[in-house]
């Protein structure tokens, strides 16, 4: 276990601000952690070198300087190789960053290096070990964000999901993963695998951190301000989500899921049941078609090129998305159309849904990812979800709790967690 | 004057499925061409070598075996050099192909060069001129796409549209300039501006040429078949667009716009008006922001990196587009959404709209690409439009006739506008 001292963002940013920590001190603590503990967790493909080049240099004064972020390797970076965890990209060197990686640098961040991701951010497991087990996936795609984070090395990560790559990683490593509306944040320069899926997520030790860093990459009214005036939760109707996926869940989940409700409840929350409409399900099962069509046309350049190069699995996920009719794909664009109308009637009735962040805990053995069936609906959706820690398994493994809420109030959805993050501690 | 004869793709491809050409003779014609003539019209940033590497050699029995087609300088092709029209990518070679130079390969299509574009697909003019009097712009930004169809170089060409960059090009230009519903060709692998209005477009002489290559990139049911039971005109409700913009279009645009209609009465259609509802206006409004702010978000890591090598045009672009906040971008995309929600309803009164393509003919001189005012509506709500040519100036100069159908009626669009273009011609 090598997640007893997680970093936060916000608190290392305040200390900056009233001077109790310096920007060349705060990526030096980052290089050491990294030097000491990445050999074991494996969560970087790649570690920028301290040089003094003018891309590392620390900008005083800048909301984030001093502030070490890690980019899933499926982000193109200037100045550090990318190789899209993919033999066929092996010491490829983009001219120019991602439009993500350019927004972190505008705000000072130091772009300390690039975090392992399963090949094209699809299922072949990265190196990374989970930081609770090194026996234990730490999820994927996004392996190596949500590991730095948890194993202390950084307080801030960048990744993405397209099924459950952001939410199911966090919960599997006990960390907060965001996972944003749809496009609240650019995708230009990740490798693509599925554009109407892609969708850029964050990682961080907290709710607070995760959200302070969606503020100051987007500029929008996302920090959790104590100057706001509180949310009453008695206002906030909080809905279990009653799937049919939650029969599939491990007890252990369950059972977290429904101390979640409790101490949700005693926190003051509206909470109830909801069932999962006909048509949700109908837009959870569109999605492999909706991905792998895409996947077909937007990987299709590759396996032309590099097949030799490519593991099985992702050649198999090509082809079968080649071979998916167009008027297969439009009707499961349908579904998700209608799916969305569906979720927007759903919050209607409800603010918040709790669901399992995963099946359970990080499954043993580093061969899968695990499986993100509680995730994909809400990526196809596009409504923002988070994953809050605070459970574990009898072996002391993580299980987190997924919340999500309407497309486009990211907003309410971080500042729900974060009380329900400190309801869950208690 | 270069334009007297254009290549039909349908008509080469019938001729070859009888025997009456051959693929290696039809791609030697076009290298013959483009030799000829592109040391005037300047519509290509680089000309495929001859040589017999493997990504040269014809597909015998493909679908497209024999058709050259020319591929905008904004996609990445893995054997060819890509610029986007700029100096920052000068000798750039990606590694692998954009994803709709992959379907054309698919098809067994001879990617025969890379068409010159404006840098990044805004406005700083290529090389390019009109091949109906050279001292004209081609238009923009997929100049060479449209000048290479023109001037009987290729039958087939890949563009671009983001504001007007195909509909505009292709009515200067005299050509069939197709943009199809949003999405349905993959734009992974090209130099995006603003990727919720990035659109690929496809260029060909006739109604009938874009519509096989439309049918054969996508698989799906686009092509104008002999077979199909014919379109009663008497059931198609067209509309002429009553736009405010029209009264800032040229006379000679405006006569044309009134000479389309009364022939499209003459053919039999359900001719009328049909006046902007204000919420369409708003949506034209609103187009800007949303394009500038994304290109802010999409160029930034250029600007960041290559800000020496970028025109002022470009750098001024992408600056303001810094400077629009979220929020009046948030205020665009809901004019957009209440815009997408209003042409819903404007096509359950009409089945096409018909609109100039462009203000007039193509403007003299080079130092501009002309303005997609009639354009960039079209593009932000996602339906498809083409460029019908037919009418001229009375110098010479073609005058396109835009027309517009509702999102995912592509097919009805171009069976239409195949009627439309004949009757134009009578």
């Amino acid at each position: 276990m090598d997640t007893n001292r997680m970093m936060s963002l916000a608190a290392l940013v305040k200390a900056r601000n009233v001077g109790k920590a310096n920007p060349e001190l705060m990526i030096a603590l980052c290089r050491d952690a990294i030097a000491r503990n990445d050999g074991r967790i494996r969560a970087f493909a790649h570690v920028a070198p301290s040089s003094g080049s003018q891309a590392h240099a620390i900008q005083t004064g800048a909301p984030l300087a001093g502030v070490a972020i890690g980019i899933k390797d499926i982000f193109d970076t200037f100045d550090q190789p990318t190789s899209y965890g993919s033999a066929a990209y092996e010491s490829y060197q983009p001219r120019v960053d991602a439009a993500i990686v350019d927004l972190a640098r505008r705000q000072g961040a130091t772009i300390i290096g690039k975090t392992a991701t399963t090949e094209f951010a699809f299922f072949k497991p990265a190196q990374t070990v989970n930081p609770h087990n090194h026996a234990h996936t730490p999820g994927g795609s996004s392996s190596g964000s949500a590991a730095a984070v948890a194993a202390g090395m950084i307080p801030a990560a960048i990744g993405t999901q397209t099924g459950g790559s952001v939410v199911r990683p966090a919960a599997f490593c006990g960390v907060t993963g965001f996972k944003p509306s749809f496009r609240l944040l650019p995708t230009t320069g990740m490798k693509h695998f599925a554009p109407s899926l892609d969708t850029v997520g964050l990682f961080a030790a907290g709710v607070e951190d995760v959200a302070m860093l969606a503020a100051l990459l987007t500029g929008r009214d996302l920090a959790l301000s104590a100057g706001e005036p509180p949310v009453d939760p008695a206002g906030i109707r909080v809905g279990l989500y009653r799937c049919k996926e939650l029969e599939t869940a491990d007890p252990a989940m369950r059972a977290a899921l429904d101390k979640a409700a409790d101490k949700a409840a005693d926190a003051g929350f509206d909470v109830g049941e909801i069932g999962e409409p006909e048509a949700l399900a109908q837009a959870r099962d569109a999605h492999s078609a909706i991905q792998n069509h895409e996947a077909g046309l937007t990987c299709g350049p590759d396996l032309a090129r590099y097949r030799d190069l490519l593991s099985p699995i992702l050649i198999q996920a090509i082809e079968n998305g080649q071979a998916i009719s167009p008027s297969d794909y439009d009707t499961a664009r349908r579904h998700a159309k209608r799916g969305r109308g569906t979720t927007r009637a759903l919050f209607s009735e409800v603010d918040i849904l709790l669901t399992p962040a995963a099946p359970g805990a990080a499954p043993r053995g580093l061969e899968t990812t695990g499986d993100p069936r509680f995730n994909k609906l809400w990526t196809l959706m596009g409504t923002p979800a988070i994953n809050i820690p605070g459970f574990a398994d009898d072996t002391g493994m993580p299980l987190g709790i997924q919340a999500v809420a309407r497309f486009g109030q990211d907003k309410r959805l971080l500042r729900v967690a974060a009380m329900l993050e400190t309801a869950f501690r208690t």
